[in-house]
């Protein structure tokens, strides 16, 4: 592994974004208040190009490469991070391949293929996904051309792209003395911890986690001191955190997160009908994550002393013809 | 009928509503230009207190009444004009009493519940509205109160309120040579029109009505020079839309309003969805009507020279138990 980011490289990679990316807004709520118990501040990384922060990693990432070599971009997904590559890879002229499960909605595929990429099925396993990926790049490379892979959350440059999102909160909003983020492979996670702690040197702001009960391997791991992936894939409503901490963000998760609080399957759904409902905010299951976080008995008890809390709303891309509360 | 308002009463609105309304954000999305052909900015109203630009109105003529007899506030209305009358009461410190059909969702009567009013139910007509309105105001005046009313769109009071949308939008956008607003009651748009064009004395600024095909007395009535009320109660899914324009907005519409664009039922709901998934914004139907106006042809053709339109995404108030493009 190399050595871990510092905060000039976030500083980069928010140059380098900024002619692409979007700040996004930072919206207040009375009625999230009052259930919180303290000032919530919402960053509307549901309002990012392609619906979601992964835009930002996947453009720093794609953005550094297109000045090196200009390879073929590879990844696999079958979510927001799909769409942020192919978004990105477009912007700069490069070509996209995003290896999808080929059980994946069809609206997934389109929304890809609308940004121009070229979408390989793969079998909807781990080992198909790899198998598949593999396959496309060495097919690159005996064709004399260069892909280049770009995981979703265990690449430096993809973390030190999310951790804008903390910067922009920072120095938008002095007094804040937490952030939630959800977590799953960690990207978003180690880059906003990293970039809060690096602004306050004197580590007064928090940073917590915010993890399904279902897909808890973060929560293990922080608990125990040493990563523990699930051995097997969870089921969650927030499809964006079934996938473990990595090796990548692992080290920065372990330094800099101070604490993981989970949340029932019920309670991501309250959530989201919650914010949809007096926010007027469409959020995905993931972000709702965040949210419900900050409303349960565990923040409110053993964090009593924040004052003023961002929560990343990560994301915004779910499928309106099935409501998670609607029952058909 | 009392003189017809001028600019210096929206002025006036808006200094009175300032401490309790949001300045709402404009947001924009290269996806809703490329359908417009066109740059569209859309005025948040969904992120207004109580869900809708009904609380400008509503703030406008509560605190008005508030400095002078101090009332008991008394309406009817099933929809957003009941939460934003018991919202507007219950901040300048007054009772309101609001007459809603038996037959209202149980969410809207808890939601003007939650602000503190006393709900009274009546038959779900409009002899039956009447009926009970008038009612509640004798009771009062029997008990040696004041009952005093306020309509949802037929009120000066109101009209100046909302006509702060557009004051608002003419501050941030000087750009603007266009704004689209839904007509129902026709508050809004008089509102919106006076501002418009009392700010832009050449009359550069077109101000465009978008109206439901299902009920189209806006369109019927400017077409004809003469207000011609529909004589049955309309079916669309743009509920808020469904009441006349009345003897008191007329006047403004007539003078000021330059089209009226009419949409289809799936147009309406596309919009929405549109909306929904592109832009993450809760919208309701009422609200889809002026981005359906916005992306037919009709306004394509007859309004080719616009360059950059406001929309008004008037609400966002709707039962997200029951989306108008799920089939349950």
């Amino acid at each position: 592994m190399s050595e871990m980011l510092n905060l000039s490289n976030i500083r980069a990679a928010a140059k380098r974004i900024s002619a692409h990316a979007f700040r996004t807004p930072i919206m207040t709520s009375c009625t999230m208040d009052k259930k919180a118990g303290r000032r919530l501040y919402f960053k509307c990384e549901n309002l990012q190009r392609t619906g979601s922060f992964k835009f930002r990693g996947a453009i720093n990432a794609v953005s550094e490469m297109a000045v090196e070599s200009r390879p073929v971009v590879v990844t696999h997904s079958s979510g927001n991070h799909a769409q942020a590559v192919s978004l990105a890879a477009n912007l700069n002229g490069l070509q996209a391949v995003v290896v999808m499960p080929r059980t994946a909605p069809h609206c997934k595929k389109d929304a890809v293929l609308g940004y121009g990429a070229h979408v390989v099925d793969c079998e909807p396993t781990e080992a198909g996904r790899e198998n598949a990926t593999n396959l496309e790049i060495a097919k690159l490379t005996a064709g004399g051309r260069i892909g280049e892979f770009v995981s979703s959350s265990q690449d430096h440059r993809v973390i030190a792209g999310q951790g804008t999102v903390a910067l922009e909160m920072l120095e938008d909003l002095q007094q804040l003395d937490g952030i939630i983020a959800p977590v799953g492979g960690g990207g978003l996670l180690a880059g906003v911890a990293l970039a809060a702690k690096s602004l306050d040197p004197h580590c007064d702001i928090k940073v917590i986690a915010a993890e399904p009960v279902n897909a808890a391997d973060c929560y293990n791991s922080v608990r125990s001191g040493h990563r523990q992936p699930l051995t097997s894939v969870p089921q969650t409503v927030a499809d964006g955190l079934k996938t473990n901490v990595g090796t990548v963000t692992w080290p920065y998760i372990k330094k800099y997160v101070d604490d993981v609080v989970l949340v029932s399957e019920q309670e991501i759904k309250d959530a989201m009908q919650l914010v949809w409902e007096r926010m007027k905010l469409v959020i995905e299951p993931s972000a709702a994550v965040a949210v419900a976080a900050a409303l349960t008995q565990q923040f409110k008890e053993q964090h009593s002393k924040l004052q003023h809390v961002g929560v990343i709303l990560s994301g915004g891309n779910c499928d309106l013809n099935k409501l998670p509360w609607i029952h058909m």
